[in-house]
């Protein structure tokens, strides 16, 4: 049986965004049943829950007692598992490994970063100052991505969990017009989270939250 | 045969700090023996370079005919390929996979940050009034990481990929004394970094770089 932990509660504008919903994408498009470990702020400096996950956050994932945590990893320990996320041939499997540190390691850390300067500090007058360089360094980033993405479905032949990845970093400046902007960016986000595994992936972690 | 691509010339500090340098020490970890491609500013914008490596960086990997690019992508790749990078057990395997994203996706972005605070913007206003807030994340990630660490001399039992990873992580915050004043950590660092591997992979870095 797998088991992943999400939060019982996130401020409004965390909603759809806590990245319990990559791995539950992930385990809907290989489908696999899971359960679900809800946990609130006390269990996040919890001793107990602090072995499953050693920074707090969610999700923690466990699986016949393995436990595992970084939601990267948790995605890519189910599409090794799930010919609906990974291709066989080894090659084309590395390639997708590779789209999917690009999706965490070179486009989130940016896009997390103007996404903490909108929801966390907009108010603060460096926040002000420090904003446009960061816009102008996530649109070069889009920009890159959706080079790659022209005229293709998805990040690496079929639909595979590098797209799951890249959808999800994309969500996270949905307060921002830059993905909408960007014709092909847009089109490929629209078609990835119309998949009906996105679609119960969100609902579920949606309907786990406390009003 | 395996290339790897790595700068012709950088400024002093980043000097050991090139992304090519994880997959370098990696590659001496395994035994593979590799060539370089040495590239300048004109080709991280050229098309030819931007087949290899979409977003113009280093490293670009290239084997035989398989082009990867992303650090995270290219270590793990190699590590797939040799026990002294990964263990064989599948449970253990995806332990040091979780640690290898704890680096990129949790400390690194941290990390990151601060030392672009401290190298890019140091003189700006906002860069000051932000300082604070970055150095106490950083401060929060590497005392949960030396919760890790106390009592182990690595992070999934034997050195492993996650290692070279998280060593170079904790190298990019060396002009401060953030890493110094944990002594799990600083300990941790200086046992890893004193590994042949590391030092041949350095040594040959910095060989590459005209003054």
């Amino acid at each position: 049986m797998i088991r992943v932990s999400a939060f019982r509660w996130v401020p409004p504008f965390a909603r759809g965004l806590a990245r319990d919903l990559r791995v539950r994408w992930a385990l809907e498009e290989a489908g696999f049943p899971y359960e679900e470990r809800l946990i609130g702020p006390e269990d996040q400096g919890s001793e107990t829950y602090r072995r499953l996950q050693p920074f707090g956050q969610v999700p923690a994932y466990e699986e016949n007692g393995l436990v595992l945590f970084e939601s990267g990893a948790i995605v890519l320990h189910v599409a090794e598992r799930s010919a609906a996320l990974m291709p066989s041939d080894p090659e084309r499997r590395a390639r997708v490994t590779a789209w999917m540190f690009a999706a965490l390691n070179t486009m989130e850390p940016a896009i997390q970063q103007l996404a903490e300067l909108d929801l966390f500090y907009a108010e603060e007058e460096w926040a002000k100052q420090r904003r446009p360089a960061a816009v102008e360094r996530v649109e070069a980033r889009l920009a890159t991505l959706a080079g790659c993405l022209d005229g293709r479905e998805h990040l690496a032949g079929a639909f595979t969990a590098a797209d799951v990845l890249m959808t999800s970093v994309l969500r996270i400046v949905r307060h921002t017009d830059l993905v909408a902007r960007v014709p092909v960016l847009e089109a490929y986000r629209l078609r990835c989270e119309a998949r009906p595994a996105f679609q119960k992936a969100l609902a579920d972690q949606m309907a786990a939250l406390s009003p």
